[in-house]
């Protein structure tokens, strides 16, 4: 029995590595042009930093081990705590410092459809810009839904709330925030019913008047009685008019509670309709500065590359392979390899048989791996210098003139 | 005192990362249009698997971790093992099945200058295609240097050897090869004298010998008197035949050993001009059968992707920001926004002031971060409708009409 990827984790054979890579580099390219540079911490980290912000129940599902040095260290489970600890540990970088990262993360999970302990994220963050008028806020989950709709889907609906907003109301109710706020997170798993009954377990205070506020869907119908109430909620007002600017249409939705315990102003997710998150962010302006950095305000977004990669709907195929350049003889080889040469030159993708096959085995392995165009080079194509491309699809053919090589690339998209 | 990454890690902030995903950008192209398709693996492996074929050295610097189900892991310290799993797992892959990795591996060594335990490696492999011809190695050799090529080095040394070979005429002279060539291995560390003197420890006969046969450089002046002689020394002479149709040029070294033990024919380096190893590779056709799959030859190269950037010698910036578009007054900002926007989508990467920073805080930060263009927009210019392009390097300016915007991208190389 051949060895298998460890539990949780996965290959990406071309077929899923090629979509996996048009989330990647799509997401690459908005971030880029939404002004976010490249930055890129290792794949561990010290153990203390990662527990220090994880939370218990991400704590819980850190890959923990010794170096040989007995230095304690995990695998990340995030790009925010690196991040934050790169802010930290290097104060002299310009403000505000707007990086994206792209990778995989860590965590011990219980392993699911679609749900890997390896798996893929795209986060931007912006470092040094404080959440006044929200433009730092707006910029990134614009930035986010921008990539959304560049791979092609458009059922997305944006979705905001406000930590201080939370803390604010459900302390004037006696309730303890972080207490509920776990409670309402299950709300989709568990439905109104079963939040009830375990905020009622936990003796939690006025369960209905939480209920019914939680179902709040627009942001001027919560009353605030203190300052935290205040503040939130204009964060949230400017943040809906900035992304209005962008053209991105979002919604207050009061039941949204992120399970990350780091945020301290907006949080939003985009979810995919059906259900699914896709998108996750929110403001954590104290990460920096309990790190051991000066104060830095900093807001972030992370897209999930794995869930996107199973939403898209386009064929990309099985091969980035454009052209296989087939011999008739042993003895055409060289032509070939030369061929292939001048073929690359040009920018196209090009394979040519290096297991000394016959023409015909050489053909069955074209359409096994999916090769959209061949070229046949023999005895008759070296004495003409004129090539058929073969179209393995739609089974036409067209005359190229070796001499007019580049003219190709015109005639394979 | 801030978190650090880890001893033997490095952050690669944004002047680095750019660099480096100059190499890796590269890499992947070149792949590509090689022939290559992605395979993506996990960051960790079974500790079995890794520990089969790692060889005592390289067993010594794997990252052994164990999950919380007691399973037995490590971070991967190569992409040929994962490979060559992944082909034995597969049975119904076509083939020959050719796949590139890049991205980070892991090993526990003593850091060094330009040596780190978290290290990115870009890997092309064939499996499937016998030596025949050396066709396969010819393609692997021939595709890393033009990788090279394309990064702007040029003085550089293709070295050939071949491990049946070694083993024959070692063997003929009553030399364990696999002691041999692990005292050979340390030739550019340790001399020729302190070669000769740990042979001579070591008590391997012959050693005056053996370093005669070390110093040949013309394969033909190597006389074999078995099989596996004649058949490594016809490899050696097939592929540096197969590379001068590429227009590779290779020599051979009979003192080319290279450390990882699973090799079974073709060896091959490439140096940079002083010394430098910046790919390394070979033949191993044994071991896709050995993790439990069909019997599969199989030959891959590997480039050294830190050691590649630190050799690029262009000046690739420290971002990627093209356009900082600077608002003259806060109610210039809703104007800033749509130009961004309109910018962004000509795919031009455009930064804004997120901060509600004065003009002259904002001019700061372009000059910090080494944006190279400003527009700034005021009152002026939302009336005017034109625009002053400034490059803040030679500091000339150029009117833009906004309804003539495109002309932008032509502006900016």
């Amino acid at each position: 029995m051949p060895y298998q990827p460890p539990r949780g984790t996965r290959d990406l054979l071309p077929a899923d590595m090629i979509k996996r890579q048009f989330i990647v580099d799509t997401a690459r390219a908005v971030f880029e042009r939404c002004g976010f540079d490249p930055l890129e911490t290792p794949g561990f980290e010290e153990y203390e930093l990662l527990s220090a912000k994880a939370g218990e129940a991400i704590k819980q599902e850190i890959y923990y081990f010794k170096d040989k040095s007995d230095r304690e260290l995990g695998l990340r489970f995030d790009f925010t705590v690196p991040a934050a600890r790169v802010v930290a540990s290097n104060p002299d970088l310009p403000k505000p410092f707007r990086r994206y990262q792209i990778g995989p993360v860590w965590r011990y999970d219980r392993p699911g459809a679609g749900r890997y302990r390896e798996f893929w994220q795209a986060d931007i963050d912006i470092f040094g810009a404080a959440s006044a008028d929200a433009d730092a806020d707006a910029e990134v989950v614009a930035c986010a839904c921008e990539v959304i709709k560049k791979i092609g889907l458009s059922n997305f609906t944006v979705r905001i709330n406000n930590r201080k907003l939370i803390n604010s109301v459900l302390n004037a109710l006696g309730a303890k925030a972080v207490d509920v706020m776990r409670i309402i997170d299950k709300l989709d798993k568990i439905g109104e019913d079963g939040v009830r009954e375990e905020m009622n377990n936990k003796g939690i205070p006025d369960v209905e008047k939480i209920l019914k506020l939680v179902g709040i869907r627009n942001v001027e119908d919560i009353s605030v009685s203190d300052e935290e109430g205040k503040a939130g909620k204009e964060e949230v007002i400017q943040l809906l008019s900035r992304l209005k600017v962008f053209g991105c249409s979002a919604e207050f939705d009061m039941s949204l509670v992120r399970g990350l315990e780091y945020y301290t102003g907006n949080v939003f997710e985009i979810f995919q309709e059906g259900g699914l998150t896709i998108t996750a962010g929110g403001r954590y302006d104290n990460m920096v500065e309990q790190f051991g950095g000066k104060p830095t305000p900093a807001v972030g977004i992370s897209l999930g590359v794995d869930r996107l990669t199973n939403l898209v709907q386009m064929d990309l195929g099985k091969t980035k392979v454009n052209i296989f350049v087939a011999n008739v003889k042993d003895s055409n080889k060289e032509k070939c390899i030369q061929l292939a040469g001048q073929l690359r030159d040009l920018g196209v993708n090009v394979e040519y048989d290096v297991s000394g096959r016959q023409l015909s085995k050489q053909l069955d392995y074209v359409n096994a791996k999916g090769i959209k165009f061949l070229l046949v080079v023999g005895e008759k194509e070296e004495k003409s210098g004129v090539v058929k491309l073969r179209n393995m699809v739609s089974g036409t053919e067209r005359e190229i003139e070796l001499r007019n090589l580049n003219r190709i690339t015109g005639m394979i998209d």
